[in-house]
Parts: C-alpha cells; sequence; structure tokens
C-alpha cells in the first residue's frame, strides 16, 4: 500500500506519524500546529520526501458530529488539497449535558473495527477522560471529565513532584469519595494539610489525589459502567489508574493500547477515502 | 497607644501595615518574606523609623493549635527578638479530616472579638475558603477548601479572561452540583464543549466553573451551614460569590469585611504581648 501520514492533535501537541499500509507507523514525530495547511508545513518539515494524504483527528476545524452516531462514518472531511490532501475526522458532539470529543471517536473506531461486535462501555483516558456507551457499532451517549487537567493542577499546588504510587491509599480514597462525591473538594483541601501535620509522603499524597478525582467520576459515571462490559482503552499510568478503578467496582475491564487504536482508527479513515 | 506593625502571610504575598494603636491601619505595604527574621528586615526598609513590635499571622514558623480552642488564646508566640520583636498567632489544626488554617484564625478572633456572641458558622473565602463551627468562643471544628485555586486553573485552561458574571447562570449551576457534586469533573468539561458547540460566553462559562465549584462545597459544608447562623468574612467579588450561595440555601448571612476582621485580630495579639 501507498505511504500517508497520521497526525492527532491533543491539547497543544500535534503528533504525526509516517504510515506505509495498515495501522503500524514507521516514525513518530511532535510539533505544534494551528492550521490545516500549517499542518501540511510541519508534515513536509519533519518528513521531507514522504508523500500521500494527511489524516488527522482531534482538529476543531473538523467539526462534530452529534450521537448516536457511528464513531467514523463515511469519509473523513477534506480540510484542504494543497500543497498536500488533509483529511480529517470529525469530533463527536452532545448537546445535553454538552461534551464534545477531540480524537478519542478515532480511538473509539479503531477499537470498533477490531472488535466490531462489542457492545458495552469504553472508558479512554486522555487529558479528557471520556467514558462512551457503544452498541451496535453506535456511540449512544457520552461523557468527558477533566479529571487529569485537574490531577495536574492540584499537584503543582501541592508540590507534589514524585511519580510513585500507593495502591491502597488510592483504594481507600476512591472508595470513600465514590460513596461520598460531596466531599470532593475537602478532601483536596485536606491532603495539604496532612503533609503539613502528619508529613504525609509524596507517593501517599498523589495517590490520594486521584483517588479522590477518580472516585467522583466512578460516582458520576455509575450509570454508565455498572453492570456493562467495559474497556479501558490508553496508555501507561494514566490508564492502570482507571483499570484499578474499574476493578474495584468488580468489574474486569478489557484492556487496549491507546496509540494503538488511534492509529487504527486513522488507518481506517485512510482507507475510506475517495 | 505605642506603635506597632501588623503582618500577615498570604500564600507568596506578605502583607504589612503601619498601625497606632488599635486596629486602623496608617499604611499598608506587600513584599514577600520567608522567615520572622528576613520580616523584620522587610518591615525596617519599608517603614523606616517605624517602631514597635511586629504581630503576624499565617507563618508556618508559628505552628498550629489542635481544636476544638479558641482562635487566639493567649499571646502570640514570640518568634525573634532581635533586631526586632515578632509575635506570631499560630493557625489551628484538625486531624480528621486534616485541615489547617493559615491566617483565618485570626479573622475568626478579630470577629469574635467584635461579635462576642456569636454561635454558628464563619465562611472565610480566600486563597482557601475555610467553614468554621463556632460555639462558646471556641472552633469546634472546620473545614478548608481549595476552591478558588481550582477556580483560577480551570479558568486559565478555559481561557477566561473576563471577570464579568452571569447570576443566574451561577445559582443554575450551584443548585445542580450541589444535589449532584459527583458532576464536578463532568461540569467543567462541559464548558469546554459549551463553548465550542454553543458559543458559550465568557461571563456565562466564569459562572458556571464557580457555581459548579461552589456547588461541591456547599453539598461537603451541609452539615456545617444548615440551620445556622451563618458569618461570611471576605472581601469584593469572592466574598459576593459566597454571600449569595448561603443566601440560596435560604439562609441571610452577616457579612464582615475580611482586612478588617485580621487586623482587629492582630490587634487583639498586640493587646496580649507581654
Amino acid at each position: 500500500m501507498s505511504e500517508w501520514i497520521a497526525a492527532a492533535q491533543d491539547g497543544a501537541i500535534l503528533w504525526l506519524w509516517q504510515m506505509e499500509g495498515g495501522a503500524h507507523p514507521l516514525e513518530q514525530h511532535s510539533a505544534s500546529a494551528d492550521s490545516p495547511e500549517s499542518l501540511a508545513e510541519t508534515a513536509a518539515a519533519l518528513m521531507p520526501g514522504v508523500g500521500g494524504p494527511i489524516v488527522a483527528c482531534g482538529l476543531p476545524q473538523a467539526g462534530f458530529r452529534k450521537v448516536p452516531c457511528e464513531p467514523l462514518d463515511a469519509a473523513p472531511l477534506d480540510l484542504a488539497s494543497s500543497p498536500r490532501r488533509v483529511a480529517a475526522i470529525p469530533g463527536l458532539a452532545q448537546e445535553n449535558p454538552a461534551h464534545v470529543t477531540q480524537g478519542a471517536e478515532t480511538k473509539m473506531a479503531g477499537f470498533l473495527a477490531l472488535n466490531p461486535k462489542f457492545d458495552g462501555v469504553l472508558c479512554l483516558p486522555g487529558t479528557e477522560t471520556a467514558w462512551a456507551h457503544v452498541s451496535a457499532g453506535e456511540v449512544v451517549s457520552f461523557q468527558t471529565f477533566a479529571t487529569a487537567d485537574l490531577a495536574r493542577d492540584s499537584a503543582a499546588r501541592l508540590g507534589l513532584r514524585a511519580e510513585a504510587w500507593d495502591e491502597p491509599a488510592f483504594l481507600e480514597t476512591l472508595s470513600e469519595v465514590q460513596a461520598r462525591p460531596e466531599r470532593l473538594a475537602g478532601r483536596i483541601a485536606s491532603l495539604r494539610a496532612e503533609g503539613l501535620l502528619a508529613g504525609l509522603s509524596e507517593n501517599v499524597a498523589r495517590a490520594r489525589l486521584w483517588g479522590a478525582l477518580v472516585g467522583a467520576e466512578m460516582a458520576a459515571t455509575r450509570p454508565y459502567w455498572l453492570g456493562q462490559p467495559v474497556a479501558v482503552i490508553g496508555e501507561g499510568a494514566l490508564a492502570a489508574i482507571y483499570v484499578s478503578a474499574v476493578t474495584a467496582q468488580g468489574a474486569a475491564p478489557v484492556q487496549a493500547k491507546g496509540q494503538a487504536m488511534l492509529l487504527k482508527g486513522l488507518a481506517e479513515a485512510r482507507a475510506r477515502l475517495g
């Protein structure tokens, strides 16, 4: 198959992959770009000599499609044709409550291409975590949570630099705040006091902070995951936190790599280009 | 009465006031300082020729006193005697759940000096908001919340610059999240989606953000304010938000200025110096 370039905007970072048929990257790059035209220029600068179209997700210029719908329907949207074709997968939108995806829909499309009979709930941890109810290949409804952003802000304020972790502390606070989500804001404030009064270690503080935030998120998403098969689609420590939280509900979540699902979704879109 | 200097550490800022008896300042200065000795040097540099002791609050070096206790008991703690006497009011500490005050106890002392028969709940908005249950002149228990910090972080991420406000939007989101506090992180994520999908105005977004955060706080502090007289001790727009939130519960809060109560509390401590 011919060569092409996969791209994903994730917050301020633009990820680019040199592809050669299928969903397996030859090279990965990161940069910043703010328009489909500058995306083409960035790709040319980073991967000179690599031809073919750019297929992207996470770009606000691609707009949104309202759920219920398939995460990837028909061909991606052409945003530019010169100097190079740039096609982008629109995000998903829900009006009430208002939520959007910018990239998570592409991971969902990749997962459903590999697991076409999956019926249940997808949990996609990321800059924003998305929870989607999927049935018969369609996203029925979804919600997003600013949990990772809130955790990063609070960790910076608490002076937590450690990436270390205390799983029992995480599970304890998860359970506490999930049962009493009104305690969320107070539980986070307590961490500073416990540090001053009791010399709380950074790994316990970090685990309790995540426990409080994910505990509130599990309480809010209970109508999603309760009694449903759950697949967690993500990478590394962040995905592990959600696997642990879902497992604590007595469920046994399926796991899939976020980048692999993203590239599979982009490859599906690539295959639909006219 | 003789001259003295009032000081309060609030996060990275050190406030200093030139005093001449009583609780009314002649001059106000701000600076930064990180030890009782450098506090004395800063005072000498900003107010040359002003003598007398420095009476301070918010200094971690002063330690903490465990509740239940009066917000100001006996004399403040001597931290330095040379080149000038520096005495500081210890913060309050609670072990379970862990919370500390660093300055709020001094405002409480000022308020109780002026309202010695007050029995109820003090709400002190600030860098951290403190809620204290006060009975017979003692702080029985208290909680703190990082609401203002979280609001500032989220507003920056949402690109909200406006200081404008939409009171109906605030009250609507306050009520929604107070009833379902587990929705906090989802409600904040929704603001970004509403901005993208519906062109949500900055003043509505800012009011909804505060509504979500203060709604979670009102849910957490319900055992405090329910059926109790409430006094809101603070300044400006931040105090107005809490007055509005307490009023929305059907209560009629008393209001007092934060700086006036702080200086009254420091003057009370000054009067107890040996």
